[in-house]
């Protein structure tokens, strides 16, 4: 077989505003350019312990299993549904975008019994649907939202949510993709017992690192199943002995090596800055996105009092073309911004505010660039 | 909450040569560490294109359906078995090893009723027993076998195995993972149907990446399967519309970007080289090793015939404390070699020559760090 002629990839340089890749620090990527090590290697313990730590700060918890799943954020989502639902279990899944859909699939593929509270897409989960569905199910033994939905760039009342649950005594699954690091995200204050998130957004890492945190209560959960968790991969009864640190770790899969330096270095980033001051700094570019579009006459989708401040979902204007205006951006402009997902496309653009994307040069030159291609 | 107070992880620079990762060259590290774009960017889409290519020529298919599962080995693993083992099939899966018995595993969480063909650790799947297999289980749907036993350095006679389940219109997969890109694995040659693998064996790649394979006999059944595959992530159904590049790419989940620049770099490497070549220096580095480890008295454990040349597994001598000696190996000298898994541990040592890592100032620098630690 003739071997192909192919050169090195040199990728261009974009500007990363949409819903995740952000843009990444040259100080991660060359975190993940060091000497790899191995897997089992006692310098690369240090580091996960580190790492553990390091993220129970960006999610505010104390939770021991606190660790970055060897995939992207769809599998740190399916890492909690295969443990938590056990077939037949009820399950109260809230949509109100294409991720909570999403949830629905894995409920289903688990073998759960769902139960769906649906919410317009572009608004908030409404916590008295959610209140009535565990009325109407009080033997429901989980409840699935997310927090902030990618797809819509709206922001769900997570602790309003889940105090419904801790009240019928069933557990809760959120999704915070889209907001670990970027809003605050507080795990213990809001009795969340499952979370997963990406690396690649408020994190500003690489993609392919699914950060997610379990409560004592989830853990127990899992290890009292009757039956076995349908992923080998997943199943946190075997994870926890390459992840807990307690006493000897056990080789489990061949950890992702430099893409764990990426997310260590992203994360002592986030602690140098403070994370409160990097919720500030969101919701302060936001507020300048937001003024600047408003002057284009863009239009966000959301309610103000929903809108996640780093993803901005605004209606393409009348008579703009979605498919060439993103190309002239990306082409002319080097800029990347989001398009509909789902029912939404063609019908809105996601402008994210993510991690490093989120300072003041990126919100004007995105203005500026949509500017000239709207013709404004 | 307090930010923890953690420096940026300096690794220390290791000489790599357990059962991977192996030593990744800067070349490929520096790939990795080249601006992010998005996952739907046209310039990662070419990339996409590229890497499917030369992943082809790494497996020496023409399969469509080739290219990099977004996860460690486990997950490219546990991608062929949740695709086709389908509830109540029965799967004869031969077990020679750590990886066979993962396999089993996999069979069993995947609803398939599994038929275990075993043979001793450390020595070759034995294909008269497989013939018996299928004789007296002539319905069996699907054969499972490792290549390259990664726990013990076993080759199996893929061909001839693979045959046997052809004849009996049953379809096989293979685990790759260690023998990709280091010794021959001719997918079309032995009409295998399925074959995983992993980016930081031979390929020489940083973990995290698991190539895999798949024939139209396998797609078919994929697309014909009565149930749905248990896990949404790896649903081959919903993969192949982001991996398929069959008119518009529609998003699935976020790929791992910059690992996977890491890949393309990688598999370039390769082509440059030429796969001939590549498996060439792995057999002459191991004729080396072999000589020199002979020479210290270190014995092999698998018979001559039946060794991988890129994973010598030897018996630790008498005498020789085996932590303690791995650890002066990695604290004195930087080198990493692989201890027993399972059955093994404590009783043998893997030594690694796989991609880069396949080369003569390695082989010397193991052998003298080996003759200090076991004193001859």
């Amino acid at each position: 077989m003739q071997a192909p002629r192919i050169a090195s990839f040199q990728p261009p340089r974009r500007t990363l505003m949409g819903p995740g890749p952000s843009d990444v620090p040259q100080r991660i990527l060359d975190a993940m350019a060091r000497p790899t090590i191995g897997h089992l290697d006692p310098a690369f313990s240090d580091m996960m312990e580190q790492t553990k730590s390091l993220l129970r700060y960006a999610f505010q918890t104390e939770n021991k299993l606190t660790f970055p799943v060897s995939g992207p954020g769809s599998v740190g989502m399916e890492t909690c549904f295969v443990n938590l639902v056990e077939p037949g279990d009820q399950v109260i899944v809230c949509i109100n975008g294409v991720f909570g859909g999403r949830m629905l699939e894995n409920v289903k593929r688990s073998g759960g019994v769902p139960v769906v509270v649906e919410d317009a897409w572009g608004r908030a989960v409404d916590a008295a649907k959610v209140a009535a569905a565990f009325a109407a199910n009080p033997d429901a033994k989980l409840l699935t939202f997310v927090h902030a939905e990618t797809s819509t760039g709206a922001q769900s009342d997570a602790a309003a949510i889940s105090a419904i649950a801790r009240g019928h005594g069933a557990l809760s699954i959120m999704d915070c993709v889209t907001s670990l690091g970027g809003t605050p995200v507080l795990i213990d204050a809001w009795g969340i017992d499952a979370a997963y998130s990406g690396s690649q957004k408020c994190l500003s890492c690489t993609p392919g690192l699914s950060p997610v945190t379990f409560s004592e209560r989830a853990i127990a959960k899992v290890k009292a199943r009757a039956t076995p968790v349908q992923s080998w991969f997943m199943d946190l009864n075997l994870v926890l002995g390459y992840w807990s640190g307690e006493g000897k770790r056990t080789y489990h899969h061949t950890a992702p090596i430099n893409p764990l330096y990426g997310l260590h270095e992203a994360l002592v980033m986030l602690a140098e800055e403070g994370i409160e001051n990097a919720w500030a700094r969101h919701r302060a570019e936001h507020e300048a996105l937001k003024a600047g579009l408003e002057k284009l006459g863009l239009a966000f989708i959301v309610p103000e009092a929903e809108r996640l401040p780093q993803l901005n979902s605004v209606t393409i204007p009348a008579g703009v073309d979605d498919a060439a205006a993103r190309a002239r951006l990306l082409n002319e402009f080097n800029l990347e911004i989001g398009a509909g997902l789902g029912a939404l496309a063609g019908k809105i653009w996601r402008i994210g505010l993510m991690g490093a994307s989120a300072r003041r040069e990126n919100v004007e030159y995105c203005l500026k660039a949509l500017a000239e291609v709207i013709g404004k």
